[in-house]
């Protein structure tokens, strides 16, 4: 398949070979999705989440994902975070919804006070809702579809370099910075947004893709991997006339058959 | 589709023009499942839960449901329909479970003491647990199979005046009352019962219909769609010889197909 | 369908003209296909675990299912466990994640002070955490690959003895001994390992089974209805050129399929 690259398939490999553990703090609504696409991946998951066991369970994974939906769990995530840094995991935060809860933005800069995240991803709003107040770019009140994708650019570049992660906005195109240079994956369809879960999904997939390597193309290849997924699980959904639960089957039956070809 | 009455199509096609953001406070076992009949059907779903954040989710929100199977979720409630209450918002109630569970039962009170809920939805021994021993029928003692059409009718408009809300009685025939007339809705089919979610499913949706007009014929409207979906969903499954688990795509498959078809 | 033997079909048959009424107190992330499966037997599911109603519900029940993955929800286990001894319910625990979380263990010793589980489902490496370390085979250090047949079945009947329930470990082979005998499934497909839930679910079945009989026959029934409906899933996942969710949702239709079939 011509749309993945040489690089992202070595990663895509590189993560069934390794079967990495993923340690994920995610929110209820979107948890056995999160679980079944790391399966589907080649990864495993684990889905602990109190604070008696995380800091035991994340040093026996490779890797943190702490998703902010998950509000009952912020002590979890911290004392998580704290064992993730020790021993060195990369750790990934989403930031879903703090557009529109002041709750958890602390929670998001509490994160990034006890631990330095590998990689933030979120949609515009939620990054907006971290950076805007302080970027050069439009400020929060910014209507998201105002920006332009320069600006967009510019937003996700000054905010990795601020924060010292990768920086993920998820969107029609995906815009990925470490600061330094932006990739941008254009894979992917509008059906993603008409499910719920394909931003946690991301999330916890690029929590495997950086226990290969801590490199923004290794977060570039996560986003890339979710999109294809996307576009084959449209043509599958189209051809069987099917909706949006039949696109969510087979966003992930996509992931787990390109595991079996790509390994 | 000639099942679709007028009027249903009309609040089917306005959910999907205003796209509303339904803020539902619902639990864990059919969460998923909820978030994606809303975005199926055009609305937008915010599952927010946290005691902290849920009055300032909720009024950015324009309609609140409370399950009462979210247990763990009580003090969350509360505040989120005090919140909602003031901004004017459409609280719907399920009382999921409440025929088992005294603890339930006085949460359904006290929720209904800091707010006017605009409709409750369950099924017959659901609101008889709540009705029942105080209605003129048969008590809650009743075995629920052995009352008439004529004794549920009679039963949801008392307590519909009684609570001062519109009340449905989901199951093979849905009876809809609010206090002065009823509505029966005969769409479905008996494996809505095989699956788990068509009660939480249907409470997510009425409080999606409710932003766009707060009426009975609104509410009776959201659960016309969700027997039309399981009537078309029925027929797909023995189509495709599936068991319960192709009904349970197909049934939010339709939802989003109609969506299309109807916008 | 000759895999099914004349044993397990009887217990199949029972479950749905008793539909009994199984307590699962169960972790977030299979707890939709735990309630799902159960329905597709023909068994009824309630998922209820806040600590002021589980003895009332689990009263009202026909047995109870604790999974240690429900982690906050340990102080609603012991009340449950208690309430479910006190009226001669079964109770089944699925140890999973005692493995790399002492918490879970202490919880495990817990849950069997206060009650007698009639059956105790994990895989190996979760039997071995609790059993492994006082048994005469190999030790908790172990690799689990190491052992052979043979040894798991001297570590099932010796911990089966000692702890006084049924054991079974799951996998490519599921070994379940009483003590006494030891009983060998060989239905199953390694597609099973490549979705979350096959375990917790085999435990919620083994619930509703162990309502007919509580003997180590009825146990090895649910093993065995799970793996043949697994078979079958893996059947119609190839016809239909599917991945791992196809497999999921075939999983389920198939159980929904044959309770059809077989009533």
């Amino acid at each position: 398949m011509e749309e993945i690259s040489e690089k992202m398939l070595e990663y895509f490999k590189k993560v069934q070979e390794s079967r990495p553990l993923i340690h994920c703090i995610t929110n209820h609504v979107t948890v056995n999705d999160c679980a079944n696409i790391l399966l589907a991946a080649g990864a495993s998951p684990t889905m602990a989440h109190h604070p008696k066991e995380v800091a035991e369970v994340t040093q026996g994974c490779h890797s943190l994902v702490c998703n902010l939906g998950a509000t009952d769990d912020y002590e979890a995530m911290l004392i998580a975070a704290k064992a993730a840094e020790k021993v060195g995991h990369p750790i990934v935060i989403d930031p879903v919804g703090v557009g529109g809860s002041s709750f958890r933005r602390e929670q998001f800069w509490k994160l990034t006070e006890v631990s330095h995240p590998a990689c933030i991803r979120g949609n515009i709003s939620e990054i907006l809702a971290l950076a805007g107040n302080q970027g050069t770019v439009t400020g929060v009140d910014a209507a998201t579809d105002e920006l332009t994708l320069v600006e967009k650019d510019i937003l996700v570049k000054e905010f990795s370099r601020r924060i010292g992660a990768i920086v993920v906005i998820s969107g029609a195109v995906d815009i990925i910075s470490d600061g330094t240079k932006c990739i941008h994956i254009t894979n992917g369809t509008p059906v993603m947004t008409r499910i719920t879960g394909c931003g946690c999904m991301s999330s916890v997939l690029i929590g495997a893709y950086l226990t290969i390597e801590n490199s923004i193309e290794a977060v570039a290849s996560a986003c890339a991997a979710m999109g294809i997924c996307g576009e084959l699980a449209e043509a599958r959904m189209k051809e069987q006339q099917g909706g949006t639960m039949t696109f969510r089957l087979q966003l992930i039956d996509q992931m787990s058959k390109l595991a079996e070809e790509y390994r």
